[in-house]
């Protein structure tokens, strides 16, 4: 199950750091754009140019980490040939031994929620055969629904030995409109919304659960109580770097053991050169390797 | 801007139907089975066939409809070929002049939500030109994180003069165990996320915004107050038909103006002929009509 294939993963890797990929094609490597494909439509050569793009920071940072986690969005918008080049992607991800885990925060009724099962870690029946899915190792996903939206994600998951990572409280300054708004029995949203993660979870060998909670590293503040309330999920953690998180701040995310928490940052290592002219990919494996170490350092 | 050009094109059709397409590879019409590709991987074939379908339901309910409401989920589990057969409905969705509601209740953070809006409204600037999105009129979106994960999705409409549903209350179950949920200011979640809607619309000279409401046709007991926290908001009803909503409860969506309510139904119009032997076409066409006349004749 989910929780043990991670553990013994992170262990194996001696990380817990995700390399994001969200990939903006007007802020791709030099070397991905020389290489970029002389003809075709604009969403095609920029599509080609993404996947080079992300191989490459693949190759850079893959030592350094556990995992990748495309941004959905930023494959969606270059439309089908965005998506060829997400399958692409998350192909290399894999020769690298890296889990993906596709972050779309997806979340529908019932019949829909099975479908994105089927895309991301299942497969379609046809009359023409099965239709394979994103074959992820893990998807994120939203809560506002309630459960019986989330629990097919979860079934599609669990089948394939993946997980879902449920958004609970996020790393951005909106999270104070809603998830942070104080509920009549006490507390805020966020706190329902933890409640429910560790009631949907089951639990493995590792002491880890294959529900597990997007936790914004930008609100380290939260991250006891939010340990407390769900004592065996894995934390995926965004906000490190570009949005002001220190990695520093989540111990408390570790206490079940290294891989309860997932340190993931995007464009502090695909940017970390800056306009230093230093090598892309050398800095992106320096500034990976300097947040691997950060993370494997701290004792929850 | 959307709710002006909704309000003119309910008027013009003298409907507030939606056709929803959510097709499932396994329940196609069959003239669209039998005009399938004879090669191709198995999304390829099962992708061209399920676009052959949705032409043709659309060409059978076209006359009865203001707008298609493609479920983005049913389309991504195709991989990019479905993408390139969802682009391809949408176009033949707007040479039938209905208008297109992308259906993919998208929410993130601000970064990835300009994305999402450049996926669905707009177009992604790339070093080999602008990538053209999906050109949708309107689409879902989760409010979970808040108004600056809103913002960049309703700037990216509105300069497409595009409209975005917001879900307020859904129509499936498991409803209650968030949205429904009490607030210590009183009331439930819902109603805090329907204040939101009013504050993020633009009105229009129709009296109609750009910020809609998703607004579940099985719980009809909420639309009154619904409306009146949301005077100008057009209500998207899924929930219909299969969903065990009816048209004659919904009223109260449409004091604003015809073109307050969106009525929308998928599986009761695309089964409308059922096991009965009648034709496809024809018993859509007829369900569909049927749907319409009924919503035309309510008075907010």
């Amino acid at each position: 199950m989910f929780g043990d294939r991670l553990a013994q993963r992170v262990a194996a890797r001696e990380s817990q750091l995700v390399l994001g990929l969200d990939p903006d094609p007007q802020r791709l490597w030099p070397a991905a754009l020389e290489a970029a494909p002389a003809t075709g439509s604009p969403a095609e050569r920029a599509a080609a140019t993404v996947a080079a793009h992300c191989r490459a920071l693949i190759d850079a940072a893959a030592p350094a980490c556990v995992a990748v986690k495309p941004q959905l969005a930023c494959f969606e918008r270059l439309g089908g040939p965005g998506i060829a080049a997400l399958a692409e992607v998350c192909e290399h991800a894999r020769a690298a031994e890296l889990l993906v885990i596709a972050d779309g925060k997806r979340g529908d009724v019932p019949v829909t929620a099975a479908a994105y099962a089927q895309a991301l870690f299942g497969s379609t029946p046809t009359p023409f055969g099965d239709a394979p899915g994103l074959g992820a190792d893990a998807a994120t996903a939203n809560p506002l629904l309630g459960r019986d939206a989330l629990e097919p994600l979860i079934a599609g998951a669990r089948e394939a030995e993946a997980g879902v990572f449920i958004l609970v409280r996020t790393s951005n300054p909106g999270a104070v409109d809603v998830e942070d708004r104080e509920m009549a029995v006490g507390g805020p949203l966020w706190e329902s919304l933890a409640r429910m993660v560790d009631d949907l979870g089951q639990v493995g060998e590792s002491g880890l659960s294959d529900v597990g909670a997007v936790a914004g590293a930008t609100a380290p503040i939260h991250l006891v109580k939010m340990r407390e309330l769900m004592p065996h999920a894995v934390f995926l953690l965004p906000g490190v770097g570009a949005q002001g998180g220190r990695v520093e701040d989540l111990a408390p995310a570790f206490r079940p053991g290294r891989a309860g928490g997932l340190v993931t940052a995007s464009r502090s290592i695909a940017n970390a050169a800056g306009d230093s002219g230093a090598d892309h990919g050398q800095a992106a494996r320096a500034e990976a390797e300097r947040l691997r170490a950060a993370a494997w350092a701290l004792d929850g």
